[in-house]
């Protein structure tokens, strides 16, 4: 395969949480930063302590500017906890810990929208204001939620992931909002535009974190006519999940957990998939290619954002 | 004069800031402290980044349950400041700094009063939960704004306090929204109240921190038909203000600066009036005593707590 740092043109990646953010990381080092557009889930976005939270949004632009806590994979290095405190001492809920720096983000952003702006505006603002090089776009300025259906009855997502670690069997998810939702400014452009090098999906959660932006209207059909390549990298890594409920929430959808379900989850989206090497052999019936797909440090990140974007070049 | 900690009844007190956070303190040391119900001054409260902040309740919160800065004078104990650096590196306003314990004090107001609360509920749950046995009544639920005509244009409270600390040249002080403001349930009440011992006035601002209250409709009229002794404790100390712009005020609003003058502008409200030791010897034409009203410590607070209520007591 040819270099990929050489090859021209802009990558678009879309992308969830803490697996999402490190493939993107990975990019802005393999690639000029202001040559990456991410597209990032807001359906785990929700309304905590009556302050506008976008989880995905927020972990992103913490790892980009440097500021992300690494062990933890998610909230602020060094972050203190004071406010958490006070709040217990008020009576109030910790189910989900809300760092004092971190409070920060979301009250600024609570306050600007509460003022009419949208999200997209203000996560450019915050991206510029923290020299983040990389356009970083929610994939709807619109609300989307996603919900699931389980054997704990229909749970928001903060209630079944968070304050439920996911422990529910799930039997259905969907995305409330999705269908009136637009997608923001730039997320059609950048996926159709025909200077775009490749389109990546990171290994987010297919269900939890692909499925809400391929659910906004119009996303999907981009990406299915986009003249640039897409390529997945599969969420499994010897056959089962890294981290998060992908392997269990694929058990309790019946799916089989392996790439071939990968690859036909993302079926008329994907022109390929990247595959950790210690998955087991076998076609997923899609052009694809074997890595090291695990992201302990920085130079595994890039190592694996090279590999998606060699296995696109290849497939132009 | 008598023990006044052994007379019966319950006691009042109308109060601003920090200082009159010193006499309530000195009044839950030296009387039962579910005796004591304070009314405080909602004038200076606004809203900052989305946040509904009551600087005086807070004050009198924080110092009542031992949480207060004794060295700032505001805010609490042990603060950290995350939130502000973080606030700082978005571009966000910083004239304004909100500890992170702080802020969740106002985070939790703010998600109440936004669900329809009033900010006497809110602010009793507080007191509970924070083991405060006084009672704390804002004078209203309803929106008082003090606003300030000055030689920098007309300015908002805490613009003039704060951000601009007291320097314009104040010409004229009016409570925006206070002339349809009634006062929170059980002030009137507290006044009004035939078994009340002694309602004292807080040697906070006159001008800034004690006549909003006046100025919310049905408080004046109280404090003149209580049957209870009005005593104020005066805010000048060896003849000038001990904190604050209270003898500045008094001098750009053409007043001499002396107890007379104080005692002048509560005519009609109070029955006598504590005056500082170290002041000028006169009379200021009603009722008084003299007594060391520095308030350095907790026996000090108590000592002029016993002392306005001495002073009470010889004038039912």
């Amino acid at each position: 395969m040819s270099a990929p740092e050489n090859a021209p043109g802009n990558v678009v990646v879309l992308t969830g949480g803490v697996g999402g953010a490190k493939l993107v990381l990975g990019l802005i080092h393999a690639l000029p930063a202001d040559g990456v557009t991410a597209i990032v889930n807001t359906g785990d976005d929700f309304t905590h302590l009556g302050l506008r939270v976008s989880p995905d949004i927020d972990t992103l632009l913490y790892t980009l500017s440097g500021k992300a806590d690494q062990a933890q994979g998610w909230g602020r290095a060094g972050e203190t906890w004071s406010f958490m405190a006070a709040m217990a001492s008020l009576g109030g809920p910790d189910w989900f810990r809300l760092g004092d720096g971190d409070l920060a983000l979301h009250v600024w952003r609570t306050m600007r929208m509460a003022a009419g702006e949208p999200l997209s505006a203000i996560t450019a603002d915050v991206a510029r204001a923290w020299g983040i090089g990389a356009r970083v776009l929610p994939m709807s300025d619109d609300p989307v939620a996603t919900m699931l259906e389980s054997d704990a009855g229909t749970l928001a997502f903060q209630d079944y992931f968070v304050a439920r670690r996911c422990a529910p069997v799930v039997s259905a998810i969907r995305f409330e909002g999705a269908a009136a939702a637009r997608p923001a400014v730039g997320v059609l452009e950048a996926i159709g535009d025909p200077a775009t090098r490749a389109i990546l999906i990171a290994p987010s959660n297919p269900f939890l974190s692909v499925d809400p932006l391929l659910a906004v209207p119009g996303i999907r059909e981009a990406l299915s006519h986009a003249s640039a390549p897409v390529v997945a990298v599969s969420p499994l890594v010897g056959g089962t999940a890294v981290k998060g409920p992908t392997a269990k929430l694929m058990a309790e959808l019946a799916l089989p957990i392996d790439t071939t379900a990968i690859a036909r989850h993302y079926a008329g989206v994907i022109d390929g998939l990247l595959v950790d090497e210690r998955d087991p052999p076998g076609d997923p019936g899609i052009a694809h290619a074997r890595a090291d797909t695990l992201m302990h440090d920085l130079p595994d990140r890039i190592r694996v954002a090279q590999a998606a974007l060699a296995l696109a070049d290849s497939l132009r």
